[in-house]
């Protein structure tokens, strides 16, 4: 049986990267809400970001998205985060929100989108030499709405060309990361549905090209642990997008939905190399506050990973190998229940306070009126938000 | 075998009302890409539903959405659109976009939101009085996106007090028609997900309360023929909302899918009453022509729904009975195909010829210069979208 | 804050009814595999789920198939139960066996084998008598394959006559439950696919006929607690047939694939009324053991709700109303899965030995030396299974 | 516009596999239901599958599934089929109804039972010299039913293991076949879920390993036409097993299910080079004809694929691709559909009976006295079915 105390410091190893337009208003194609305190600048993000980091030691970087978060001087906005004590993370390209980008980016028939849609991650590039940024993510919102519409198959060949004059200009400590989406905001199909097709073009472009695995975009049952067992094993996993689904790409709070899927997903990720020292593996959130407050949201969310990562971490991995290897079903399966039915949020609290940190960092956050003051202080202005 | 001599007549039977939202921008939560010619007004949506009339014969009423379409004076909006041919249809009440609604509406724990949102149901019928309609349809956002976050049970009652309120409102000939919609926007429960709680508080209600069935609003897998025969059955099926889906609500073009699954639904429709005479299921569209032309998409649209129905009718249910008697497995499904498989296209050229309707409404669009008008038009203003 | 001490006596509400199939060898289409110990025998089957009870107090009865569990005395099969602690309790009924009923039972075409449907349902009310059972529990394998096949519409109107046929001959402390599903074995249609068509036809039936929920019998994605609101809400949840899955009906052990989804639904469940005093909702097992030993997989199934339930008593139903009338999201869900996370293994092993049970009742029965000896005792004789 | 006489020649090249399996009695987990005529060797399954091609012209070859077509002398069995005018195909290997094969087959934990794996396979390959086929077929059911059972990333390990033992002994003209399946008769993990998995694992073989793509082996909503292309732009689809599914692998009469998402996949595979000279794709039927007739089942199939693919190849690609470079989302979506549309039974009859044909082969077959003479001739000894 392994205890808490065995696993505190390994549990050090937990960073989650917080998304800076996670605190910007979001919403549906119905409906965006806005609300009282939300930034108005990627300042304000990033202070926002740093307060949950405050709060909980576990969101050490924000990442940014161009050109929600365009400034001036990445290099200035740098050493702002720094000053807050956050690092700058991975840079998020958008070639969705153009009107060019109607019928696809990368993918587009036309090649004058294709180059456009090209430059603009290559001046994401740029942003990630200032700010120091690691990853490019690439997600793309290219598909196609109806059948016979687009060419599946020449789109593909687009798409690692244009992959391709990407990948080249990045310096030999930055990696491309390619997420992939099942649907949405196209209906009929995507151009990088599934992770083998995000695998290929990764395998076509070198070491440092990697998929990006958002937990909410896959199909209905699709069994995600298993992806993020054969990535690791691939060498290929390069980050999470971590939120929570019940239908679609819900965007809800990690863990909210099925926190046993989590849990079952940290494990494989521990299984695998992906968590702790020697991994490059970068956990990520990326949800929509749509109806809740967003920096307790965050919050929420870096917590519920921290708890089941613990919980992960508390496997009996040996015993369990004996069962496994017995053919005891049961058994193996009782001590994986038994680690996930841990109730560690109690050690969880007194590790956070010999650590400097608050025990209950939701109540912490509640009672330091920062919540009242941003409410107070950030009126005027377009608050931020997804477009 | 039935040809298409025999069900010519029977088609003329055919009507389908359009939605004025289709013809102003829509979009996704990630973009929303507008588009030239987009109507700005009230009369410019029904100018465009009725160009779709002129060119079709088959779209002879426009459904309204309020407050998307309010005006001062609906009677001289319902003389303007008999004017142009078409007649004002059923009213859509919205209580999804007032910040009130964050958490709901009739459903919402606050009875001063509930009052609220009966209210507007019953300015609602105040409406319905000028125009002439009989349909009040109502689609309810309600639900939540966190387990916990509600009172699933205590919302059924308070949506089943709601609806009682608004019910008794209704004149003789008016009825209530309540929409059901499996997810989105909420993401964990929706307080009216399927056609049983539909059913359920329309019983409580009265004869005049009926389902709505919208053919993206489903789980998965649905077999949503099943359902037509069911509601039908009952006398419960007050009218469709057609579009067609590959993965959620995409309210794509209907028929474009799944065309065969539009046939099934059509072929249950006429098996169990509910075309033709003596029928009074409304047969509606609710589609977003998100990356597609907005008036030829609602051509299109119609244009699919009288291909199929003229399949459906083709049906022969007589040799299909005896096949189904005989427990012919193979022969009652090529019968059921054959009626499929049947092009009818170069029959309905004809058919509309001799109704003194152009043979391709499409192509008589286009070259008819209607687009280019509106798009020379309708510049400067704001254009007409979701919210 | 509720504590373990203040639900520890409404615990001893908890009774689930065990299947006699379960004991039996069970698989899927490609295999079955079987098993030493097997039971060859009704009376062997009952051994085995009163050893079930025997270890955890929790399985105070058998639910029996008929014909699988026919016997020539059930009087006699009933006294034997009793003697060994257990009930006899709902009769299944099994109109899907049987050459006559590949196209269906009380749905096929032929009037004939409708009738004989509906006499082998009578029959099964005949043992009902002798057993003392208070539900008969109809679910039919009824559907079609093929679009076209089937008279969607006609079998509706003939499962509507034969249920009135079988429900007048119950007797006035008797019920009918009524089972939906999805699908399989039929694959384009099922003749009654969800809960909305069960209760359709309950409502036609009478006050004693409720609806059966299978919690593996749902669409992809379906909200399950829902359901169970609302039935409860309308007083025609009858039953429950528990076990889990991941994509259909998998009939794996209850609270494996999903033990949150469980807990909202035992929530769901004890907030409708439906545990405890004055409840007369039936919580059953209906699962398959196809690699997992088939005692000690009925023991961890009755311990996993057992110990959910335990769970959700847990939730602080009054600090959550304030959140809820207060409409903080973040709190309600807090709240909620405060008592999810509550691991009560200790509290529960504790309340057990209290009440002259084993601590762990599968350790206890591992230990017991049962399953050593049946695997020795059963040897010869034909296996039970599903046919 | 293309016109049938234009693909007439290009129509010559179809060929379709059929599975022995397809004529032995199926059903499901509750039911097999038999039927007279059913095949007690495999010999009457060769004679059946050859009077498919007899009256079609489109089924040249048969698939074989071992140990259930084990025989003593290969080389005669092939002079058998010849004789009767169709070839050996495909050997299917079989590594899930050994007992052994409970909790795996090539990715069991026990190096006993991966062995035994391996072997099997490698006796499929002594098949395949004395059949002639050239491809071996892996399948396997392997998976877990319970988080937890297995080491789901040391599974993937054993896999690749037995694979390169399997792979190596190939000569130099044949090819292994991986096909994936995403659930079923594993309920929580299968060990080659998706492509993706199958064409990693074909990556580390080498160039004649390939995907085998079954098209009811995929989630709810997936696009399978991307997939196809996507394989074949990589040059490693090497074969199909087509049916229909409506919810899970129901094994249904291909294009019963969905016709429209037949034509589409045909579409992708003619425009990637899968169809006619020069391609290596292998079409399989891989069916089970529960209720249906047997012979007339697979009949319909073959002509199915037939239909389908005439109006696949009448797509008229050069009007559709100045239509996407246009961006004309709804031309390129009428011109797609207008091949979909497209009636072609007639020109088909016309097409049969000019190559010495029947015209309507399923009403030739049932004329021609073979199934009242198959069911005459059958009786006693124990009909074929898939155990």
């Amino acid at each position: 049986m392994t205890t808490f105390d065995e696993i505190a410091t390994r549990l050090e190893a937990l960073a989650i990267e917080v998304p800076s337009w996670a605190y910007g208003n979001s919403g549906t194609r119905f409906k965006v809400f806005g609300s009282p305190g939300t930034p108005r600048t990627v300042e304000e993000k990033i202070a926002d970001a740093a307060t949950v980091h405050r709060f909980t030691g576990l969101a050490p970087s924000v990442a940014l998205h161009i050109p929600w978060d365009l400034v001036d001087d990445f290099a200035r906005l740098r050493e702002y985060a720094e000053g807050l004590g956050v690092a700058l993370g991975t840079i998020n390209s958008n070639t969705f929100q153009d009107d060019d980008y109607k019928l696809g980016s990368l993918t587009h028939a036309d090649p004058a989108v294709r180059r456009k849609a090209v430059q603009h991650n290559l001046d994401c590039i740029e942003v990630m030499h200032a700010t120091g940024s690691r990853d490019l993510k690439i997600w793309l919102a290219d598909g196609t709405n109806y059948p016979g519409q687009g060419d599946i198959r020449a789109r593909q060949d687009w798409l690692a060309e244009g992959l391709a004059e990407i990948y080249v200009q990045l310096s030999d400590d930055q990696r491309l990361v390619l997420e992939y989406k099942f649907f949405e905001p196209a209906f009929y199909h995507t151009d990088v549905p599934d992770w083998g097709t995000s695998l290929v073009h990764c395998l076509g472009l070198g070491d440092r090209a990697k998929v990006c695995l958002d937990t909410g975009h896959h199909a209905p049952g699709t069994n995600i642990e298993f992806i993020v067992a054969q990535l690791l094993r691939l060498g290929r996993l390069g980050s999470f997008d971590f939120n929570s689904r019940f239908y679609a790409d819900d965007d809800l709070i990690v863990g909210a939905a099925d926190p046993f899927q989590l849990f079952r997903i940290l494990v494989e990720v521990i299984r695998g190399g992906g968590f702790g020292q020697g991994s490059d593996v970068a956990l990520m959130l990326d949800q929509c506050h749509n109806v809740e407050g967003k920096v307790p949201g965050q919050i929420r969310s870096v917590l519920n990973v921290q708890e089941m990562t613990a919980r992960a971490l508390l496997l009996d991995t040996a015993a369990l190998e004996k069962a496994r290897v017995a053919g005891d079903v049961l058994l193996a399966n009782e001590i994986y229940m038994d680690a996930f039915y841990t109730d560690v949020r109690r050690d969880l609290a007194a590790w956070r306070e010999e650590r400097g940190l608050p025990a209950d960092p939701m109540r912490a956050y509640l009672e330091s009126g920062y919540q009242a003051q941003i409410e107070a202080e950030r009126v005027g202005g377009a608050q931020a938000g997804w477009s």
